[in-house]
């Protein structure tokens, strides 16, 4: 298998454009990436989208306005995780030694669509139960406080310290800090998840262009390396203590960490599927930046802001950076690359040589996600 | 790269089954292919599924009711050639070395969505010119009788030959024989196409175990080799006088021919794909089955015909077996599987050795297709 390197990133700025369609998102984003990367746009062989609420042949669409046309184009549709699995699909294909140079790129258009959360599907079966997004959140969050004291201000932090992060993000949906007090008095939307510890709906995209190792030094001598690529769904039979926990994580994650050849205490940064902020406490645990019931001390102690021991989310994360569905994996390995280059401004983390990036797909019939995509990036 | 190889296809009947839905259409056609693979369901790691109008993570919703979880689960989109995109997909993972076995399977379910055509996308400008699916094709065969001298009884034999061939095919929507009479005085649909020359739509599911051919044995002592797997979208800027011809197939399949190290002189079957009896004599030429401008004549001399030179379509093709969209592709892959095993029955091409799928998608803003899909299969 060939070692693949990203070259490229481009990500449009997140937020709500409902004057935007998905190619006024789009295409400067990919833009961005074709020109971050040095490589010619017809050097590239391959084309993987990420999109999950837009027409059919999306990828088609787009790339035809940029006069990429020619090559092999692949639409996926991975829930939440679409533009990891994009990422991953151009991995595959150049790994494979089929092609030596690909673009992924993800894009969602949510405010012409959606009016505040995501609308239900009357047809499922948990969701006509009231199972929904924060409402399967809040009962892991009550689960977690029960069984290890997490507290409702330790939730709550997440969503400071995402949103102090991404005040040094041009690019993120929201550019503002909360205190504590502000985000545990915001509307309760499922207790104990206030308004601010539930991640936005938005519109925005983002792309990477990739290459195959032995061939990057033609287009740049910075290349960032792929160490890691997995996507893995979850598994049936959750016990119910599994509530507080993420088999799904755990088991891509050690996939991800054997893959590399290193541990979580090899990382420098990571950026984290934030969707809401009990998540990112749970997959402190499932990442092994903490022993299981720890997450909840190790945001308290300050150790995953940026400057602690191991930032998490230095973007703002789906809190505070946005969440617009197929845009977001994408926009995760955006920021991994630039971190790594030591380009990311005001929320540089410094020194930063590995970074991994984590992306969860929804859930469906009693499993604990659709898909969760890990890579791990390193200099 | 490793080669890769077919170890089981199943496929469900293809027709109008309103009261089955995606569940009850994909699950016995992935079972299906599972067994007659060898492989036992829990060594299979990935899974890729086509599909245009399902709900997102169609793939993890069908097989979780499979007990199929935990493994890497992508959906894929690709209109009419969302199927082929998905064993595509498969088979580069596998290739690159990332795994050893795979699913690809392909459902739709269409007859409780679609009322007659499918219906138009009104934002597309060459829609709303009325520069549908079969108005499209029109023109295409107006120009091939325009510059060839193609005639109207030339294009009718391509349904007459493959609405015989499916009366051997218990899996085909239609399995009744047609005569020239009758296929030419059908309702008008758009000059010179009558309704028998345009496929049906319809509901159904295909499914394909990929493996490793140097793990293959394991299992099976047949496997079918993947000699090409070819994926590429169409271009822009065509020629007016393209409209008789399709850049993307001649393109795509001489990539596959020089993957598998053939010609098509070399072929002893292959499934085309023929939405409208145009688009399979336009690609007889288009894959080198005869010079440019010949498929007309090459139909009514009784060549692609089972018993002929080089059968075409034997399973039915689109025009007859039927084209649930995400399900096509590997339908066909499914075919070609049965007849390199001898195993067709009343529609059997004798003695084959070598097959080419051929499966096309949409058309986008005036490129030729947005996805053309080649898979050459030997034994």
């Amino acid at each position: 298998m060939r070692e693949v390197c990203v070259l490229g990133v481009g990500m449009s700025r997140f937020g709500k454009f409902p004057e935007k369609d998905l190619l006024e998102l789009a295409v400067p984003a990919v833009w961005e990436a074709i020109k971050d990367s040095g490589v010619p746009a017809k050097k590239i062989q391959v084309a993987y989208c990420g999109n999950v609420m837009g027409k059919h042949c999306l990828g088609q669409r787009i790339l035809v306005e940029l006069g990429l046309t020619g090559i092999e184009i692949v639409n996926v549709e991975n829930a939440c995780s679409s533009g990891s699995t994009a990422f991953r699909g151009v991995w595959a294909l150049i790994a494979s030694g089929a092609y030596d140079i690909g673009l992924a790129f993800g894009a969602e258009q949510m405010s012409q669509k959606v009016e505040g959360a995501i609308q239900l599907d009357q047809e499922d079966l948990e969701t006509g139960q009231g199972l929904i997004m924060p409402t399967l959140y809040a009962m892991k969050a009550n689960r977690h406080m029960q069984r290890f004291g997490t507290t409702r201000e330790q939730l709550a932090l997440v969503s400071v310290k995402n949103h102090a992060h991404s005040c040094h993000n041009p690019r993120s949906q929201y550019q503002k800090t909360f205190t504590l007090e502000q985000v545990l008095h915001s509307a309760m939307i499922a207790d104990p998840l206030t308004l601010y510890q539930c991640c936005p709906t938005g519109d925005g995209a983002s792309a990477a262009i990739l290459c195959a190792k032995d061939v990057a030094a033609c287009y740049q001598s910075k290349p960032i390396t792929i160490a890691a690529s997995v996507l893995l769904s979850g598994r049936t039979n959750m016990e119910p203590s599994e509530m507080a926990s993420s088999e799904l994580t755990r088991r891509a994650s050690q996939a991800a960490y054997d893959m590399a050849g290193i541990g979580p205490q090899d990382l420098d940064l990571l950026e984290v599927h934030d969707a809401f902020t009990i998540g990112e406490i749970l997959h402190y645990e499932n990442l092994g930046l903490c022993p299981p019931g720890e997450g909840g001390r190790l945001v308290e102690s300050q150790q995953t802001w940026i400057g602690g021991r191991i930032p998490v989310n230095p973007s703002g994360g789906l809190l505070s950076k946005g969440h617009p569905l197929g845009a977001t994996g994408i926009a995760q390995i955006a920021e991994i690359v630039w971190q790594l280059r030591g380009e990311a401004g005001g929320r540089q983390v410094e020194n930063a040589k590995v970074g991994l990036a984590h992306c969860m797909g929804g859930g469906v019939g009693g499993v604990d996600g659709a898909a969760c995509a890990i890579h791990i990036l390193k200099r």
